[in-house]
């Protein structure tokens, strides 16, 4: 299945992508919540599908989508997790994974406006394949790890460099302001995606590809950070992941490259769909 | 008001802690969450009171007491915001506030106890002034800071040193553990705190007294920290920032101490009671 909430922001209500198609499942009467992964929400919606598909409303493709989950409890982050980016960064490439929180307020739709913060002139993108937890993971094993994602997304880490690496401190300054983490367009659930570690990885700007990769790329795989991140944090179903971005983000070029209101970003994971966020001055 | 939660772990309902005795105000209908602060709830519950205290049924000293406040959508912390610590701590004194979050699963009761992690060799204390916001902020003036705060609560950051400084990468693997975060006993709400910048506060392991100092010492006090933190993100009602901690944490000391199990930590600060949590081994 393919998961999306659509509807006006802080109203979004729970459908799904089809093939050719939207459409409402709000009659189901649960948003994409903690509680509906932690309930096995997922069996339950395609039970419920079969007997009430066809009387689903369909979606008009000019309604917005918001982000495919319900506000997580948390989005941790992998940090320089493909080495060509670590050493466009300028950082020494992990032998373990880099952990970092985005604040879960940074979420948006999609294809909602990214804002470039006050005070702002290092705005950057980063394409990156996000894990949803779909169970309580505490000390998970390698091996086990799979059981405990309940899909992937699409997802724009986007940074804001000099407050990220230039403030004092943490990186956490740079990578939560408000609308820098646009998710989706939809959620895939596991089986849409044969191999999370084998799916090509794209970003433009302005029409120009500065981003092309593949997760086959991985420091550090999915299963790898699923299960490294449950040794140091309990994840609640419905939390993200985001396994980090490959090369090519604007710090990486000489001299670097940033946002600037108007500019438009476009990015997609194979499988995953494509988002398009223009970057706009905060107001 | 003093806000108190009771009742077994995630099923605590609101109570109030009086002069002499504990009420239980579960018929107010409300938890202390998001909605509760966003909504005016301290004015609503205390206009509520007025007819309905007398019927509230009294709770027992026995009775476990949880996070005061529901679980909230962000745990940020100030790093290094009393000189003497940063010291301590090997570290320089910051130009401005170092800011890190701690995963919200970490939250637990203020007499819970604290679990350390497996591979754990350097869990350690950090007796801080937490801040709770009492509405939405986002990019909030020095002066009007003090407006968005609901109160205060006393938080121990409970860290263990080698996730956190010997790891790769950011801090969160050594601040975000299960029980990393005991809060309480009660919320006070902000009239009831003359100055949040000038409050004793201490904590005793196992009957010594190890940090005793005073908020009069930070480095950045309550009102810039909350500006600050504005600046790069939204903080949303209810919301927790934890403002640092003073001289005497176990890293400090010559060989450094750190927590085995049967230990008891107890800390307080003045006007904010007093909580006790006893390490245990991770099971």
């Amino acid at each position: 299945m393919k998961l999306i909430r659509f509807g006006t922001e802080g109203n979004e209500k729970a459908g799904l992508q089809l093939e050719n198609k939207r459409i409402d499942v709000s009659a189901f009467g649960e948003d994409y919540n903690e509680r509906f992964f932690e309930t096995d929400g997922l069996n339950r919606l395609k039970n419920w599908l079969k007997t009430n598909e066809s009387n689903c409303p369909t979606i008009d493709d000019s309604v917005r989508l918001g982000s495919p989950i319900a506000r997580p409890s948390k989005l941790v982050c992998v940090g320089l997790n493909y080495a060509e980016h670590a050493e466009e960064a300028g950082m020494k490439v992990p032998n373990e994974p880099v952990l970092f929180f985005k604040s879960t307020t940074a979420i948006v739709g999609p294809n909602d406006d990214v804002t470039i913060p006050k005070n702002s002139l290092k705005t950057d993108w980063e394409v990156e394949l996000a894990i949803v937890i779909g169970k309580k993971a505490s000390y998970v094993n390698l091996e086990d790890a799979e059981d405990y994602i309940a899909g992937y997304v699409l997802h724009n880490d986007v940074s804001e460099r000099a407050f990220q690496i230039e403030k004092e401190g943490q990186w956490c300054k740079g990578k939560g302001c408000d609308t820098f983490a646009p998710l989706g367009p939809f959620l895939a659930t596991k089986e849409e995606i044969k191999d999370p570690n084998n799916l090509h990885l794209w970003l433009e700007v302005n029409g120009e590809r500065l981003q092309d990769s593949s997760t086959s790329d991985f420091i550090f795989n999915v299963q790898e950070v699923v299960s490294y991140i449950s040794q140091y944090m309990t994840l609640l179903p419905g939390d993200v992941i985001s396994t980090g971005t490959p090369f090519g983000v604007g710090l990486g070029f000489n001299p670097p490259k940033y946002l600037k209101a108007g500019d438009v970003m476009r990015l997609g994971i194979e499988g995953l769909g494509i988002s398009e966020q223009k970057a706009v001055a905060y107001k």
